[in-house]
């Protein structure tokens, strides 16, 4: 795709801080620069993300992630990682190249990356009839 | 596991909200009840987390979150999804049986899923040449 920035960046048409490549993924530095190595896991083939990916995209996608997370607490002195998506503007999604937010875990990082939200006010049994896949 | 309460809800030990299951998969509603509709994916297959689970587990998980992931946005008047997974104590993660978490979104839900952390001191240059797997 011409104007997405993921592209450009895939292309070597933009700069990035990479962490790994292979035939069907990059990995780069999110340049937010928070949580000591944030990176973002990118398909070479654009997609929009999870909702319009094509099945061996993710396949690709969930290798790297998981190289990626091994390489970090086996080599890298992290304890754990948090793998983050968001997939649709309404889902915060802001760069609409489908990519994974992969979040390098230490016990002492004082980091809080799970969202407290409000409690919801339908009950479980009454959510679970609307969304049971049939 | 014998002690792994998600091996027990699988197994039909233990109640839970399903919302989709197959061979290798099975998806239910989150006790938390928070976000209208927090759905966790496991394998049926036991796996502590992204860390030590096999690649074929980790296809058919990712499997199972587009189709519910679709499903929400297609029938369920969603507009988009937040995948979340915690790997690792340090990160979160409460229950040691593989996980992962989607959050149905809507334009006007006024959640804030994504977190916001400190900037990090180190520079992205540094950082990549600790964390880039060469």
């Amino acid at each position: 795709m011409n104007d997405c920035i993921f592209c450009k960046i895939i292309a070597g048409d933009m700069p990035s801080y990479k962490i790994y490549e292979d035939q069907f993924t990059y990995a780069f530095l999110d340049i937010s620069n928070d949580a000591n190595g944030h990176i973002l896991v990118v398909p070479k083939q654009h997609a929009t993300n999870v909702l319009d990916c094509d099945k061996t995209v993710l396949v690709h996608i969930m290798d790297t992630i998981q190289k990626i997370s091994k390489h970090l607490v086996e080599n890298c002195d992290f304890d754990g990682v948090n793998i983050l998506n968001a997939s649709g503007k309404s889902a915060e999604q802001s760069v609409f190249h489908l990519h994974f937010h992969i979040l390098p875990r230490r016990a002492d990082d004082n980091l809080h990356v799970f969202p407290e939200l409000a409690k919801n006010e339908a009950s479980l049994q009454e959510i679970c009839e609307k969304l049971r896949i049939k």
